[in-house]
């Protein structure tokens, strides 16, 4: 019968199978790696959401699970009930945090690519998760060259007064103090970003 | 130079690097397997969470990527902004269904646990994956033999009034018409039951 073969299986495996499910180390034994966050943080236009679905396609070549978690898959899916309020936004990020401390624990390696200008929210995520689980990472590009590139036209909507409090021109971005990584990616191309956290990630043993 | 032994070997195995990321059928490939959504449905006492975690280990046995979305992880962190009124309720579960269809499309089989007692609510879910990606799966097991488990003492309080609104006892359970799995746990061993879900996926392909 095919569940007396599941099992007997089970037992010569010596795996647990108590009720409260699996590990996080057997799903690392799975998975060929660990599992953790990588939190982008940088003005919009600094190439947040480029690195990061690069890193997610380079992860994917050195078989590693990974997922990008930003705007387009979250504001219109789970966090669609949300504006863009100072509370709507806190609340955005805190789902986010939930959201990815959900998937770390599934085995993934998780990418969020968010503004996320406040450093009360990213140390709200960094909390959600275990020491070594999350790592801020700082997509350092000069104000200047963020506006030169401009990609979705909002700083020159912000500089013309449609969007209010436009992160860099009419509200704060508080750089990360201690961040985990610095990518200034208005100095590095794309392949050398990418590689330079790839590298991280090896040097620390989350990914061989 | 590391990025550029990286970006050789992209180039080398064809995969896509356009911004977009990468597609669902490359992390299948990855995982080598489908991902899909198993929806468990039931009364309390039915038996969802105990089977929930008992597949996830046997998944996890078959080199299946799985994770489970239960009350306990969710209700004290993505869901802990909210209560149990029906607006509440219906907000939950809409929840984990966008938080569904994200795991899905990270690759992994997602397993619910929650009465989610409402056609509607789960006909809600279906709506947000393809097709073939939800498998509502009635955890059916008679009242009668719930009450007898009562496992967190729930009936008894409900009976005594102490809890309002409960499923089977003073609000309706809306059974599924078209369930793509029924389970009937009061007539099946745990492993009897796992094994016939396990069945059903390898029989769809969706794991070999």
């Amino acid at each position: 019968m095919k569940s007396e073969s599941l099992f007997t299986e089970t037992k010569s495996t010596n795996l647990t199978w108590h009720e409260a499910g699996i590990t996080p180390g057997q799903r690392h034994e799975l998975c060929g790696h660990k599992s953790c966050v990588i939190w982008f943080t940088g003005l919009s236009g600094s190439g947040k959401s480029t690195l990061a679905n690069r890193l997610d396609a380079a992860l994917n070549l050195l078989k590693v699970r990974s997922y990008v978690l930003g705007g387009d898959n979250l504001r219109h899916g789970l966090n669609s009930d949300l504006g863009f309020s100072a509370a709507d936004r806190n609340e955005n990020l805190r789902r986010v945090g939930e959201l990815s401390k959900l998937m770390s624990d599934a085995g993934l390696i998780v990418i969020t690519a968010f503004i996320s200008p406040y450093r009360s929210d990213r140390e709200t995520v960094r909390r959600l998760l275990q020491p070594g689980e999350f790592f801020e990472t700082w997509i350092d590009c000069s104000l200047e060259i963020c506006r030169q590139r401009d990609p979705k036209g909002l700083y020159k909507k912000a500089d013309a007064g449609e969007i209010a409090e436009f992160t860099g021109v009419s509200a704060p971005y508080e750089a990360p103090l201690k961040p985990e990584i610095t990518i200034h990616s208005d100095q590095l191309s794309e392949d050398e970003a990418v590689a330079e956290i790839v590298a991280h990630l090896q040097s620390l043993g989350i990914i061989s």
